[in-house]
């Protein structure tokens, strides 16, 4: 046996597995991994020197495809530089295996180069860590080799899906010599391992129907979500009286589907205050007073439907928690719920509590447009505009910080049926556009990234040597820091904020797009934004769109906005 | 009690352990953090916004000051973004005080933003991690946090020195009210513990000194260190017949040190090989053939004096590990020496074996510096040219991969007193400029990195937001991309060289220079090489010089500078 083969053959069951895609960052000690993978004729690869950047491109991809994306870096702090997108994906359950190059165990703490201790390294933000042997001689190490392998993929699409890591002590010799072949024949063990489909059994079906049917002021709450479950609530929306609150992130698009929640929510009346069963779906929520109300307002039963073991509660409000898929869920209950409407021969009728909440989401949604329509140029303009411009079923990368906070204060088009995503795991500012630039290589739609100044500079490796694809869009909203910092309460009152926190930064991309022959384009008003947006969208090249806006102005405009809304 | 009283103290407590320098990355979590250090008059703050930049540049501070610096970052990624700092910081052992703001633990794993896994999330890497209490009510809360505080700095300082975690769980509200004002009267309990000195007894002293006398062919190889010993090694030269091998990181300048061993310790005959007892100081060594010498002709003898714990012999030969002060260790063996020897009035005589070592060295140098005459100009003349130039009493922080390898060819002049430094402690190349930009912050004197392309482009963000101080000259030798691996043998023979290793890349530093403000200088051949030396010494600014050489061309002869030495 060729001495890497074992190595050699990772690839190969990642193929079996379906995995089509692999990020490598160059190095010595990981060279059989990157050449398993650079010869495997199934496996497209990028190399990427920055392995923070690396890493989020590789999530990018794997949130794209909905596969595991494998990275492979060599030994010493280059895996701790993944860590920041390995927390993320944890987080964002996306799938990655993480292959990292390590001494063999002997030579560990030993001053000898790129050494760390990497067994265990990402602690509990990976779904397990796994250490492969140093040794292949022992029949029996290849069959530990082929079986971890084959577990950690098969965990990392398991729900909750996220990352897995598998440490790798490589002897010398690192190379192959020149005589020795590698075939990819697909001889290796491929040992599969499908997900189970959990279901509830008709005795909890039976109980949760009868709370169900009790409840008059029923609410769905959609957190951060991929799946598209825009069919099953509408055809629950068609049975039932059933309130649906969709979160910029949650890409719900249904007809009657509640966006403008974050204004109007904390204004409402006793009578929609008193919930009786909540339903929630997703992970986290961007709209603080959403979670406020639902905190303050408990409802008589709130469950929460997602497959994950953990008993996740920000609403502080659960009493029911049912570990399974939510499509499969809400399909379940709309088909049991249009046959007893069947039987019973009723009617759905709009309720008042349903009424209200759908025209107080009216009302918000006319003031923010009233208000936007006389309101100056600044970054909360700028975003409406890009919205409104944002080209049919095409994706939407919202930047943390502001940006996923003023998306969310109009929502996108339903009709326009936007796939929108936010790293909103860790809601990190380290690696929005490197997510960006991995989606949009893994799509031929075009990717639109929302991103503000410092999250923009943070994240430049981004541009450094992936081969950006053309559909990548990038708006960039320059205000010189971190303008949140001016417009939350604490900072604002502090002499320190301008040095201590919004960070007064003056570059702009202008540089940065020309050293990386990115189409730039900028506007520092409506006019030019508006004619910047329309080429920037017919430009058949990565592009970046920089918006100038005033950072005081933004903070007075976001005021204003937040305080003249009333529900009377 | 202003309810962040607690917080505030932390800095007090830092003051009055000789803490002077904090590095604040912006986040609304860690404010009270952040205005404890702001508001202290007795600390001075930089504020950066790219943890992984910033943690790098407080290790920079902390090496030049050999006082720890605080690091505080707010909750979430940020933490992970230290961690490639944190990592060098512990094997370069360098203190480090990090301060991470966290949710209280309730809030762990619960949908909300920025909050990950935060407790003990440096693993290993940290010599130790504490967690302070969210609640300050209880008066044995402020008691623990005091102690924890104090235990953790002085904890950093003790040999080995290295980073110390801090986890600062913070709850609502984050920011002082205008009212509450904070003090800084050194109204704090300080707990000191200073490190205790650690001597040998007599007993064993005996017998290694009767282990010396006995031992003829003595060396002293020296690793990375940066206490000055040449005092010490000085007058145990004058009392006895042992070799100094000074790697170019040893910072060892006596007049007798070897430091072309790197060039002809493989070709040294069997009488020299023949070593009855090896003192190693320091921790890594940079010379690959320093280290198979010495596995390869294990000496009767091998003492490490280092204070630390562990067993590190990464030359696989150690017979006696010493936990002391290296200085300390060679105070008394010169003094024990000199006592001995007037007693006997024997003459201190140079050895066949001494003057063996010293006339390769000579030869050595002699080979390289003639190759050198009539080499052409590429990245090894660079380094060259570069090392004559240096400013007396100057630092040179030395990049990993290739500068580091080519400075050890020549070692620096002994009577220009150069402080060499370089990122051994995990030889990344994550953080090379920000180091040096920390290093240079610390100082009067001079500051030159030496970086290739790969390593300078990678830890960019260095310049992002830092107010780069006059004193910084980088020297940047750009062969586009990591021309290591068409030098070592392995990758140079794949077929995938370019793509996957040495990872092509064509950018240059000017644009980044004048997006940053930096002189910017440039050399293709040897006369504008020596220009530019010139003009970088002489502005008043902080500045680069990139040097273009030929990536083929540098292989070429660094090989045959390799291949071409012969003893005899």
């Amino acid at each position: 046996m060729p001495l890497l083969k074992p190595l050699f053959g990772i690839s190969e069951i990642c193929v079996a597995h379906g995995i089509k895609d692999a990020v490598l960052c160059p190095g010595s000690r990981s060279a059989a991994l990157t050449l398993a993978f650079a010869r495997n004729p199934k496996i497209s690869c990028e190399v990427l020197s920055d392995e923070r950047s690396a890493g989020f491109v590789a999530m990018g991809m794997a949130i794209q495809t909905d596969t595991p994306v494998v990275m492979v870096c060599t030994s010493g702090s280059a895996a701790y530089n993944f860590s920041p997108a390995v927390v993320e994906a944890y987080f964002q359950e996306v799938p990655l295996i993480v292959l990292t190059a390590d001494r063999p165990p002997e030579w560990i703490n030993q001053y000898d180069g790129q050494t760390i201790f990497q067994r265990d390294i990402f602690g509990k933000h990976v779904k397990k860590s796994y250490e492969l042997p140093a040794d292949y001689a022992h029949p029996d190490a290849q069959w530990h080799i082929e079986r971890v392998v084959n577990e950690a993929i098969s965990l990392s699409q398991k729900h909750p899906k996220g990352p897995v890591h598998i440490n790798v002590p490589i002897r010398e010799p690192f190379y192959p010599d020149a005589n020795e072949q590698y075939d990819f024949n697909g001889n290796v063990r491929v040992v599969k391992n499908p997900e189970i489909k959990p279901t509830l059994s008709n005795v909890v079906w039976a109980e949760l129907l009868e709370i169900w049917e009790a409840a008059e002021n029923k609410i769905i709450a959609i957190g951060q979500n991929s799946e598209d479950l825009d069919a099953e609530l509408t055809a629950l929306d068609q049975e039932e009286e059933v309130i649906v609150i969709a979160d910029v992130i949650s890409n719900v698009n249904t007809e009657k589907a509640i966006k403008s929640h974050d204004t109007f929510i904390a204004k409402l009346g006793e009578a929609e205050s008193e919930i009786d069963l909540l339903l929630t779906f997703g992970k986290s929520f961007i709209s603080k007073n959403l979670k406020q109300f639902i905190r303050k307002n408990k409802p008589t039963h709130h469950w929460h439907i997602q497959n994950h073991p953990d008993l996740i509660d920000p609403l502080q409000s659960l009493t029911m928690k049912i570990e399974m898929d939510p499509k499969e869920f809400l399909r379940e209950l709309s088909e049991t719920c249009s046959i007893r409407r069947m039987r019973s021969a009723d009617e759905a009728e709009e309720s008042e509590f349903k009424t209200n909440w759908l025209v107080a989401d009216e009302k918000a949604k006319i003031y923010v447009d009233k208000f936007l329509a006389s309101a100056d140029f600044g970054e909360l303009k700028a975003t409406q505009l890009l919205l409104e411009q944002l080209p049919e079923s095409s994706i939407l990368h919202l930047g943390n910080s502001m940006p996923v906070r003023y998306a969310n204060l109009f929502g996108t088009k339903s009709s326009k049926k936007i796939q929108v995503n936010a790293n909103r795991g860790t809601s990190g500012i380290d690696g929005i556009v490197s997510t960006s630039v991995g989606q949009a290589k893994k799509t031929d739609k075009v990717l639109t990234c929302l991103v503000g100044d410092v999250s923009f500079f943070y994240d430049r490796n981004a541009f450094w040597n992936a081969n950006l694809p053309n559909n990548l869009k990038i708006v960039l909203i320059n205000n010189e820091g971190g303008n949140i910092f001016r417009i939350i309460d604490g900072p604002s009152k502090q002499a320190e904020v301008a040095d201590y926190f919004v960070g007064k930064q003056t570059k702009t991309a202008e540089l940065l797009a020309k050293e990386n022959g990115l189409e730039y384009l900028k506007a520092s008003n409506e006019e030019e934004m508006k004619n910047a947006l329309k080429a920037l969208y017919e430009a058949n090249k990565a592009s970046i769109l920089e918006v100038f806006t005033d950072p005081e102005n933004d903070v007075r405009i976001f005021k204003d906005l937040k305080n003249g809304f009333s529900l009377i």
